[in-house]
């Protein structure tokens, strides 16, 4: 992996979309496994060793690359660590290994003309991630740069999560027809920002009433990728039912990765993935 | 620098704030010289050999170290080359070198929680970043990470210069008082989010009637970081008394670094940023 490999120029028809409605129709799941490897909670047998954030990793993929429907890496835990090369070996190893399951990359970049065509470049070449998350602050010009790779996903935040969350995305900004923020968001990435099909949302779970009022926006086509199940406390049954049972990525992150803090992580770590799994496909209609 | 360090408790009596003010008087310059190394820009002196990005930015730190008062690298630049080695280098030389230019790490991060922490880590501690620039979309948890740093200054982006920065920012947001996203965001930044004393905001340099407008909600003591002087097209006159002289660190990168493409490159720099500086100087009162 020395060098960068050119970009491979393919149809949006084998978009990142299609590679994620293949694999969540074939497998009948909606779980999306965040890798978010922090390196004070390592199990003991790994921890301290060289390239042991991307050993646990890929311990965690092949003890749950049968149960989810995409990964979603977050690189700030890699790039605090000066392990990038351990990230990038680690999307590596899953297009080598489960090439049908899609990579979300998220890095939350938000940033205009050549820096984000960079910051594409970094995503997309450099980590040949499927997808990645971004941020709508600076407008469209700083989300077109990524749509310029038409096969790959594009997940731009829309409502968060977090308390702090509501600072600016619950804000009134409607004249004629009142709506927050966010809906504004989602407004504009379904419509003028969803130049190749490849746009999607990311809606946290601890508020089911927006992701409704999200769905109801976008329709149903829209990827909706739900953070928030497990360690932030959303409620699956009402995220499930407000998403439409239809194009959810519901992350967790540490209630699977941390579900075990010793040498057995990885069985615990499948276990937890297959009960967050049923708890998703069990949901009946509302 | 095979071990990231650890951070040192500073008191913020000298924090990036204070810093960066004693430069500015010092010298009597506000020109902030962006970092942004462009693989395929590079004189071709230095372009393809090993550590070109950082032997480049090198001789432009060196040319234009008298003129400064603080520099800006961009992160996306060395990301995208998987360079980053060669930024902590960059980083690195400056403080050995010139230890009172405060160096601004352009990451225009977002995120919460322990990501956020991860990024801070990344920014002040890997990197050893005087300041750093975020994102304000996710609200003030994804901004109190970095104000643990007590003596790092935080960026918040508040009105960018780019065609889409009027998507969101432009929005009016106000109930009682009519106001625009952008000044909710300086208004936020002012106060209750300035928790450090050392919260600065981004600026865009191409509509100076908003970096007025900025001002007067901020007051004078806040550093506005203005980007778009030079390639962007900002008329520096205007800029200036918008920003009512004071506390400004107006940025520029392109017409700077490329000043020739030539192995005189620095020297080109060197001219064109003693020139900016000068503009910049020379604008009396409105």
């Amino acid at each position: 992996m020395s060098t960068i490999p050119n970009y491979p120029d393919k149809s949006s028809v084998n978009g990142f979309v299609q590679k994620y409605q293949r694999r969540a129709k074939e497998l009948n799941t909606m779980l999306c496994v965040g890798l978010d490897p922090d390196a004070s909670k390592l199990p003991a047998s790994i921890k301290g060793h060289g390239g042991a954030m991307y050993a646990f990793c890929r311990e965690i993929v092949d003890a749950t690359a049968d149960i989810v429907c995409a990964y979603k890496p977050q690189i700030a835990y890699f790039a605090s660590q000066r392990a990038e090369d351990q990230l990038e070996q680690l999307i590596d190893y899953i297009h080598q290994n489960y090439p049908e399951i899609p990579v979300i990359l998220d890095a939350k970049r938000g940033d205009i003309g050549s820096t984000a065509t960079h910051y594409a470049k970094e995503a997309f070449e450099r980590y040949q991630a499927d997808a990645v998350t971004v941020n709508p602050y600076m407008g469209f010009d700083s989300i077109e740069p990524y749509l310029q790779y038409t096969d790959r996903g594009v997940f731009i935040l829309c409502r968060t999560s977090n308390p702090g969350g509501s600072d600016l995305q619950f804000l009134e900004v409607g004249q004629a027809v009142p709506q927050k923020l966010f809906e504004k968001v989602a407004h504009l990435a379904a419509h003028e920002w969803n130049t190749t099909g490849q746009v999607g949302l990311v809606v946290g779970a601890t508020f089911p009433a927006e992701i409704a009022k999200v769905r109801e926006i976008v329709g149903n086509d829209m990827p909706l990728l739900i953070p928030g199940i497990g360690a932030q406390g959303g409620d699956t049954i009402a995220t499930v039912q407000a998403g439409n049972h239809t194009n959810l990525l519901i992350n967790s992150s540490r209630a699977i990765l941390y579900a075990s803090k010793d040498q057995d992580f990885a069985t615990a770590a499948r276990a937890a993935a297959i009960a967050t799994r049923n708890s998703i496909r069990d949901v009946k209609g509302s």
